[in-house]
């Protein structure tokens, strides 16, 4: 249990706020990690929060879900079946650059007098606001007031309002607005992080269409090896009663549109700016340059206030099915809010394609899905937005077809899912820490079934899930063996679990167990269908050409899996030889080692007894029924200690568990811990994007952690710890159409039945039955909650 | 134990000869392989056996042992301490091209009709040998003649006899003698084959300087980013009395010598062509043309018979001190020889560099040194040559200072040679089976003990082998530790045997046995130092800080390393785990999925009971006193069907512990097998260069094998097997000054001390003194040596 400190955001710059991260003053220090904290993102279209004055930026980048550039990834030595293509995320024209010019003085951050400066994300109104008044070194006081909307009604659109006005003088005033491809400012990654994204050696984007029409330029773009298309268009409304002009122009990276205005003291001169992006895997970029006009040409009937206001009413809807209240603690409530509403910004227009580690708030990660969606983000998304939670299974699902030919290039059977990928295909370069996390596969599955039992929708579980149950049950049946020196128990060797410091190991405890449910819910999926379904069952069947006598390999496999376990020390083996490992230098090892991936060749990780995320404990989250208390605790004391939480999505586990294993204070200063990892840029990386995963994590610390909810086959038991200081804390649950209010306070918890029928719940094993007409039952707290 | 067939080359085009390897046609069907067999080379350059009309040609090259270009390792995902800098040989400019026209029509082998065709390695003059009747179309008979040298005695210097003879009438003819850069020629190498040589990216050779003058063209390069340099020169000698002009250019990459003469009836036109490289890490290309002009000038003020002569003298002694005799079995005797001359080729001029594992034959393995030349191929050169070994363990010496700072880039302490290399920096850019073969330390302290008791050569161990001892014993004490789960024993884990089947696993016996030695033979060498030797103690403190208390430590750990061992099956496990892999299914593997490495991912190889050479077996070989015979035959049984012999590392040493253990039928199947991996092309690979281990390993085969020689602390105790067929098998050793002769017929062995002093040499057990007086002992063989 290592902590680093982070970075000290001061208060007097960064007050708390319940609704909004509010910086107060320009703070270049905190430049890189603010453009990631104010960035604003849809889910398809993200925009990092870089100043409109385009300098200075750590790096300015904007980015759209799943729309990414390939190379082949060139191995020092080459062996079979290793992934061929890399993909990467690409940073997409900026249309968010507006230049201003006062008397031909250009608005500079760093070097200009600002007698005032605000910058905010404001978590209600789904905006990025700023206001700043300039002295510029003629004495002229300039108020400039800006808001920035990444639309969630609007997925192609995003807007910008700018409103300069000269307080006290008259002024020539000069503001470009542009659209800015700075594909070529990628540089190379020369370092050894292996979390950054490279530079391409490559021009990416290549110009195809261009439009330039009063104030409004279109312009499209296809990328030059995977293919894809891009349309990007940007129009602009002026509105003062100062005299103006504009000249557009455009010349294949930087397109212009120049407003020039004679300011008089106190009018404002507004301009909206409207930006439209489209992409397609297909579509040639002149057809998507026509949908990104029609695009702004809505947006501009209708105006900056109706997208204001629809913005509003969305992130409404947004905080009524999620918000976490946390009484009388403000910094607490702000971080808390912070962490759903990236949440948000990563998934609310999510449509055919995953949620990038980083979001849309860096390259970080390459843009990359992992299995960071289904076991981190997932659950929050079930629970709240169970349609988002959807269209993210049905994504997997229609990369099903890849996962059975990254099989065949691993020379196993049925489906594997790429450890990390955007288009499907397995973009790992390094399989000890990719490939070999075969996990992945059960993941997947894991969130499916808590996605059906939450939920209650088996018609997708029949026309998608069965499917993908089918073929991970496949693979995990023909790559383990029944193995004579384990008593014939079904083992699993040469994988990775979620823990990256113990690569491909024999029995990792996490795969076992998951791989496990995963057999064990396609046996029983599969045989309901084949009893209950017939049509399904045939249609299953044409599908994947599934003979019946398989199931009954599968719950062979799920019964005899092999689980090592240590009985002298009661505890339950990471893998097969964890225990043999050489112990970790804890003592003798200094913070500016960590992470020890950043200072440690692999070999030497690799060999020694030390984690970066504990996955058993992890497998006492997620399969919590399958561990008796005690083990638990032993399970949890034994490898905390071992634990670095080097991974980002390391806290908010440990936080769960050792809640219920009995640590509250260290419960919660994991779960502090977890929800500041951006704020407090815990990591050291925030500057490359959110840790999304951790942000979710965030969600379940305080949802499984405080709340101490257990949902194993989508019975919701609370066991809810005593909140630490005065104040209570609440949150919703949707479940099967319901929707369930929990308020936990440091006496009692109560539990509301919101919307829908009849629910029963759990409080500490007791059964609760809500209904309409009882829809409110409180219940004070276990004795064991001792501070 | 896995046979794969290889290439049949039939009889009537590859008739057996004793000391020639003969091509009586031509033959396009194995032109490839052909270009590695009747490759020249000295050690110090070589060219592959491509035809002298440049074309047809798979892989003309031209290759300086040492000479290489670097270039970026590039990975997929990076990690900390990886290596960064790949080296890779180049291929230098060929000097072979003598291009024929005759009637202004080019001797193209491909279409000509050929009345008569020879080409020959000739094994005893040290020659590439070529004649051949050419019928052009207007039926002219025209004879061609070449002889190719790379000299032996003049490190520099290669030549080419070319004599063209029209035998019927009267032609004109034209020869153009070129220098050609070839470098562009060389493509990307696109296959997943990770033993072949990548294409560089950009332009290697940048030309300094040239020179034409008179029938002589010196060019001078440096490459590109390693900074090497290189000076080559052509010079001619004609003789005819034919009327002749010649004309000569140089264009930058094609440099050209043409002589045009009217040749007469039967009246030979003679070219002599002499070639000389020089190259540097630091000298100007300039003064390396100064040195090749003089070593052109010297070769034809003496002559191409002088060189010839010369040749022959040089190839002679190689055979005085080498050559291993089988009577009455033409085919083997040629193979033997064949083998044997490979490893002269390699290895004669080696001076400051080690021996790629492809010689100077191809570029396989990019040119790079490996434990190859400590393992397989100085056992015979400290019994024939031991100038030669002890050259090659001070090379080993002078890139101990690379081999510290390897140690601290892996975060350990000591010294850590590279896996491969030319340039003392690690290329490997795979570490599992990379970096992870850390055994690579004790392989190279295997050989220097040996070395230091065959040879007597104690000052070199004192002055250079100590102090390789103290880093690599340094690194052995850090790497592992004492294990609690393992009885407090010294274990070391991670890391990767020579079975690079079983990559990065916990205690490989080879491993540990390997460095138990290697700690051993370092406190041994320095408490005997220490106690008999203050100033060179003294020396060896000043050089490493050594502490004597450091002493106590290796020895500590050698006492209580750790030996996997299963005492149900009685065998010494390959390492920890090796007992619960999955086992592979050789009955479903169909001969075309070998090398098992070419159709599978690493990570369902590493998970499978399978091997590629088989460790443990090499372990009771090189360490064969630490195994009672029981032992030895149980792990015998145990690992041999488990080893597919992808390695062409393999079949020797299986050849050798087979014979041990009783199996003579099978230890004669893997000898033959290992003797020809090359002629029969049974890997396949042969194309790309000879395999320099497996022709050490051949020669060890019989010795050690057949002959049954142990020679641990320099004690030669031979226990011999009795020959297959009628013929005996005689071969000298070189032994602390003497030459002692070993004759084994199917009755007898017989020992004669052929000079020196007198030696004690161990038959069956049973000492024999053999001295001056009485030189020779004659010894029925034992009696288990049944067919």
């Amino acid at each position: 249990m290592i902590y680093r400190k982070g970075v000290k955001r001061p208060d007097y710059v960064y007050p708390a706020e319940e609704w909004r991260l509010v910086e107060k003053r320009f703070y270049p220090r905190l430049l890189a990690q603010a453009e990631t904290y104010f960035a604003t993102a849809n889910g398809y279209l993200g925009m990092r929060g870089s100043f409109a004055e385009g300098r200075p930026a750590f790096d300015s980048g904007t980015y759209i879900n799943g729309f990414y550039e390939s190379w082949p990834i060139i191995y020092g030595e080459e062996a079979y079946g290793y992934a061929k293509t890399g993909q990467t995320i690409v940073n997409v024209p900026d249309t968010n650059i507006m230049r201003l010019h006062v008397d031909d003085e250009p608005l500079f951050l760093p070097t200009a007098d600002l007698a005032s400066f605000e910058r905010a994300l404001d978590m209600r109104n789904g905006t990025l606001d700023r206001e700043l008044v300039w002295e510029t070194a003629a004495g002229k006081r300039v108020a400039v007031r800006s808001k920035r909307i990444v639309s969630f009604q609007h997925r192609h659109l995003a807007a910008i309002l700018y409103e300069v006005t000269v307080l006290n003088a008259e002024a020539p005033i000069l503001i470009s607005s542009q659209i800015l491809n700075r594909q070529d400012e990628a540089g190379d990654n020369n370092d050894d992080d292996p979390r950054r994204t490279r530079g391409f050696q490559h021009r990416v984007l290549e110009l195809e269409t261009s439009k330039v029409e009063d104030a409004r330029i279109m312009v499209g773009y296809r990328t030059h090896r995977s293919h894809m298309t891009l349309a990007v268009g940007i129009d602009h409304v002026i509105e003062t009663e100062c005299e103006h002009t504009h000249e557009s122009s455009f010349d294949g990276d930087l397109g212009k549109v120049v407003f020039s205005a004679d300011a008089e003291p106190g009018v404002p001169i507004r301009i909206v700016k409207y930006m439209s992006y489209h992409t397609s895997r297909g579509a040639p970029a002149a057809e998507l340059s026509d949908r990104a006009e029609r695009t702004l040409d809505r947006a501009i009937r209708h105006g900056f206030d109706d997208l204001a206001e629809g913005q509003r009413e969305f992130v409404d809807e947004f905080w009524k099915a999620s918000d976490v209240k946390v009484e009388g603690q403000t910094a607490v409530q702000q971080a808390i809010r912070f962490n759903l509403y990236q949440i948000l910004q990563a998934s609310a227009r999510v449509e055919g394609t995953g949620i990038p580690a980083k979001g849309l708030t860096g390259s970080g990660y390459e843009g990359h899905f992992f299995w960071d969606t289904e076991i981190y983000v997932l659950p929050f998304l079930t629970y709240t937005a169970p349609r988002i939670a959807r269209n993210l299974l049905k994504f997997r699902h229609g990369y099903l077809d890849k996962a059975r030919e990254r099989a065949r290039q691993v020379n196993q059977k049925g489906a594997l899912f790429p450890w990390r990928t955007i288009n499907g295909d397995e973009a790992s370069a390094y399989y000890a820490a990719g490939t070999a996390q075969y996990h992945i596969n059960a993941d997947i599955v894991y969130a499916l079934k808590k996605y059906v039992d939450v939920t209650g929708d088996r018609v997708f579980l029949k026309e998608y899930g069965a499917e993908i149950l089918v073929e991970t049950a496949r693979l995990w049946v023909d790559l383990g063996f029944y193995s004579d020196s384990r008593g014939g128990k079904f083992a699993i060797s040469g994988v990775t679990g979620p823990d990256e410091y113990n690569a491909v190991v024999d029995n990792n405890t996490f795969t076992n167990l998951m791989a496990r449910e995963n057999l064990r819910y396609a046996a029983e999926t599969l045989e309901n269908l084949h009893a209950e379904d017939p049509a399904a069952w045939e249609a299953i069947v044409d599908r994947t050409q599934l003979e019946e006598s398989e199931i009954g390999k599968w719950k062979h496999a799920a019964e005899h899996m092999y689980l090592p376990y240590d009985e002298t020390l009661g505890i339950h083996l990471q893998d097969d030889d964890f225990l043999d490992k050489k112990p970790w230098d804890f003592e003798n090892t200094p913070a500016d080692k960590y992470p020890l991936l950043l200072h440690h060749h692999p070999l030497v990780i690799y060999r020694h007894k030390v984690i970066k995320q504990a996955d058993v404990v992890m497998a006492m989250f997620l399969l919590g029924h399958e561990f008796s208390a005690e083990q638990k605790k032993r399970n949890f004391d034994y490898y905390d200690p071992l634990t670095t939480g080097d991974s980002s999505l390391s806290a908010s586990i440990q936080a769960i568990v050792a809640a219920e294993v009995g640590y509250l204070d260290l419960a919660r200063k994991y779960a502090a811990y977890g929800a500041m990892m951006d704020l407090n840029d815990v990591a050291g990386n925030v500057r490359d994007g959110a840790h999304i995963a951790s942000m979710g994590g965030t969600w379940m610390a305080v949802v499984y952690g405080l709340g101490g909810l257990r949902d194993w086959n989508g019975e919701l038991r609370f066991s809810p710890k005593r909140p630490q200081q005065a104040g209570g804390i609440s949150f919703p649950l949707r479940v099967r159409g319901r929707k369930l209010e929990v308020d936990i306070t440091r006496e009692a918890a109560t539990y509301t039945l919101a919307e829908g029928d009849d629910l029963t719940v759990w409080h500490e094993g007791e059964e609760i039955s809500l209904t309409r007409d009882n829809p409110t039952s409180t219940h004070p707290l276990a004795g064991n909650n001792n501070d």
